[in-house]
């Protein structure tokens, strides 16, 4: 078990650099066996598999025409061209939705619309486009096709037992569309993260009431509890819980029992920090696995584990607690989530323009928030949002953020930085 | 008004742009009135909202430590330094969340905790790492500070009366943070927009019936559903209607009553595509907006508005049909939905090398589905996936796409793509 501590007096030293404690983390995270469901297609949105999924069937189970014309047989229309056309007997037409009757012989072929099943006999569809009607009983084609053109074959869109989906995977609309597709009605998938806030400090109230002078209200459980949302966690609010060991510590318990995850947020003052190390070591093994990040904002980050539930003691500071949770909480609840890593590991970001010089200590991931402005036929401008990590409305200013790497002491104006959208 | 058919036979003339269909559909629906509704502040997440909100006070209400350390005047630590420390008298100490008692007077000092209130006679906090304490009463300074250092002013997060957040914005976590560290309970915001959704076509069944031979299920009415939930929209699924003409279009009438978006599915096949014309010619005024335009796949879409209902009649292939919603149906669904431009333009997506030579029409907007594949120590590779339209399963294998502009005949292996994620 790995344990650091915040002790260097200019924060210099035994700070875990950022992806040295997501990979400490995830490889705890990744021993523990997650819980599954059996989950009806129609609420499976946003769900992740648990299984691998194959078709049960082909997928179209008969070839089909993908174009409103006429099912000929390939070889029929050789060299045909508008100069050179060739002629083909209309011998029958295809009923939407139905078998088709009869077979297309040689020199022949069927009127057969788009989603129309292809008759016997016939391997490829002329377009409508491709052909000018002669009489009731003669078409004309101005273009040769070869076998296969314009109709989707047996299986081609999937085939029986062919692997459709794997285990791990997110369920996106299109993902849903394809096991309806197959008539798959319930899938098994992983059960969701259940995820306990619970805020402490005596200078925080709940955010419903009017602070007395001195006091704040809470703003972390509210934006914390919104970011487990939309991550498609359970959320458990525990509310604003005494900062005196013994209730804090008991409330901690009990949310760890009951719970996957257990955030708690507090002030980044040092007997904060030290209730949050006292409370995640007597909570049992493993313990405390990182405590203190070169990350700026979010250094005084505690992640613990318990059991199998992951503890993370957040800085109080909002735009702190943000950061830590967008690099630590969030991949955790992704993997009790049970997202594969090939799922979650595609970022995209919006390239744009820095208008101004920014500084950086080296050692430390430095996360700069910008507001974007659209441009003019180029990229659009980065402009970073100052303002101290207690301050929510440069949250709520930004659009995003950039990283400024550990190796860098800053970066110059102009520089194009890649914006994580915070959207 | 532009109305606009797809005419030609090889498709080379009268088909929109991608960019100007846009633009007249949001031109359009600028014009209508969206209604509005208060919602409680836990339940906004992810809502738009519809006025303005001014700060109706002060963050934070008083000054406050944003270290633990101790309040100082500032004057008092001129010239400090580790070989030339300051000593102060340590005059008092702030309980948290309490008004501090006393005031800070020349050469003294009061201990003070990450978050409390500084006391009056202070201006300036020295950080606990950059104090030696002599004795219980007295204090070395090895560094000097000047006036605001280490504290959050009054008003500094956000001033009484200043802009917070603006109409047409979307409420994310750490807008509702802001929201609650405010003290708001409850915010104005625009009505979820209503779709309603109906597939047609005589080989449709419902996905969880087992398609007789000629049939097969619906796939678009379960993934269009999917795509407009995630966007927030409340929906309503018709089912599948007959194409028959009446009960068609009165079907298709009952859903334009009930809701601000119609989505109709079904086959691209020139039957449909009529009778989709004609059904939005019967609906009354404005009528068709938008008929065919320069996309692949997605070519065939029919846009209409009758009163102020938008009604879009898409293709019956999969994946034109989700191209379609990308394209044309998402920015209705965010202009009913009231998200203000400056929101919704920034699109995120990832850099990719292209790793095959891909050919494209000149004239139109393609749409290349792509796999990406993690490389290492470079961007990653973008595999197009190639398949029909109609194949569902081509998008469930797709990380993402790119796409191919109108003026452009193809693009190059080894070209870096701009890839957006379908996640």
């Amino acid at each position: 078990m790995t344990t650091k501590a915040i002790k260097d007096m200019l924060g210099r030293s035994s700070l875990t650099p950022v992806h040295e404690a997501v990979s400490i983390l995830l490889s705890e995270l990744a021993k523990i066996t997650k819980q599954t469901t059996t989950c009806p297609l129609p609420d499976a949105l946003d769900r992740v598999l648990a299984c691998d999924i194959q078709s049960p069937e082909d997928l179209p189970a008969h070839p089909r025409s993908t174009m409103d014309g006429f099912a000929v047989r390939a070889a029929d229309t050789f060299g045909a061209s508008s100069s050179m056309p060739c002629y083909l007997e209309i011998d029958g037409e295809v009923a939407m939705g139905q078998m088709p009757e009869g077979t297309v012989t040689k020199g022949k072929c069927f009127r057969i619309a788009t989603g129309g099943l292809l008759p016997a006999g016939s391997d490829a569809v002329v377009m409508f486009e491709h052909t000018i009607p002669v009489d009731e009983k003669m078409l004309e084609i101005v273009k040769s096709v070869g076998v296969g053109t314009s109709l989707i074959n047996t299986g081609e869109d999937i085939e029986k037992d062919a692997p459709a989906l794997p285990k791990g995977h997110l369920l996106r609309p299109q993902d849903l569309g394809l096991l309806s597709g197959l008539g798959i009605a319930e899938v098994e998938v992983f059960a969701k993260p259940q995820v306990g806030i619970l805020s402490t400090g005596d200078e925080i109230v709940p955010w419903s009431e009017s602070p007395p002078p001195g006091k704040i209200r809470d703003i972390n459980g509210v934006t914390l509890g919104a970011l487990c949302t939309r991550l498609g966690a359970a959320v458990t609010d525990y509310g604003i819980v005494s900062d005196d060991e013994d209730i804090f510590f008991s409330t901690v318990k009990q949310a760890t029992k009951e719970n996957n995850i257990v955030l708690f947020s507090g002030g980044s003052s040092v007997g904060m920090r030290d209730l949050g190390e006292r409370v995640i070591d007597k909570l049992g093994q493993p313990g405390i696995l990182v405590h203190g990040v070169a990350l700026k904002p979010g250094k005084p980050i505690i992640i613990g584990l318990t059991n199998s539930t992951a503890i993370f003691g957040l800085p109080g500071h909002p735009v702190s607690a943000m950061v830590c949770f967008e690099f630590f909480v969030k991949p955790a609840l992704r993997s009790f989530a049970g997202l594969s890593e090939i799922t979650a590991e595609n970022k995209a970001t919006v390239a744009a323009t820095l208008d101004r010089n920014i500084n950086s200590a080296a050692g430390r991931l430095d996360l700069v928030r910008v507001q974007l402005t659209k441009q003019h036929d180029t990229l659009p401008l980065a402009t970073p949002v100052l303002g101290k990590s207690g301050s929510i409305s440069t949250l709520s200013r930004a659009h995003g953020y950039f990283l400024i790497p550990e190796d860098a002491q800053g970066i110059h104006e102009n520089t194009i930085v890649k914006v994580h959208l915070l959207q």
